[in-house]
């Protein structure tokens, strides 16, 4: 069946508390059950022309459009990004069914 | 074991031959033996601020930061991206090793 991927990147300002950020995301996740999988990293190309200044992506899966949109509306996550946009200096978001052309394992 | 992820989003132009570039994509990945997982999807938020224009999103899985090079600089890899970079608007990349916080069956 058909996965949704919330994908988020973001540009961090200077003074920001990335980790207590992290953190809370991390527990924003485990506590909402429609979010299916989480996982998250830290820039290493730093191209900053193919890069676009952005450090740190966030992908959320879901299974289905209503369940993201249930995590979106869900008040633990208004709240969280409030927070979060105020720490930021640019964010980009797009969400997309998953289609797999290739696994191994 | 550290996987790392190849994160591409792209905005084809408008005379694009985009199910032809997928196709291409797709049997690139499939002939390159480093490539450990390749999925994409279509942006359906379609939220012009949020998302920049970009409408598709590949994110390719690596078992390393070597592997992840290799398939840089492999020449089916080079003759695609030309092919590719001369049928989008723009496009941005990172690289992100995985950190994974959540995971359901």
């Amino acid at each position: 069946m058909g996965s949704i991927r919330h994908l988020v990147l973001a540009k961090f300002k200077d003074e920001a508390a990335v980790e207590e950020l992290l953190q809370g995301l991390q527990k924003l996740v485990s506590e909402i059950d429609v979010v299916k999988s989480f996982e998250w990293g830290e820039d290493v190309l730093k191209d900053e022309r193919l890069g676009q200044g952005f450090t740190h992506a966030f992908l959320l899966t879901f299974g289905s459009a209503e369940d993201l949109a249930t995590y979106i509306k869900h008040p633990s996550h208004v709240a969280f990004g409030k927070a979060f946009r105020a720490a930021i200096d640019k964010i980009l978001a797009i969400d997309f069914p998953v289609v797999t052309n290739k696994i191994s394992a």
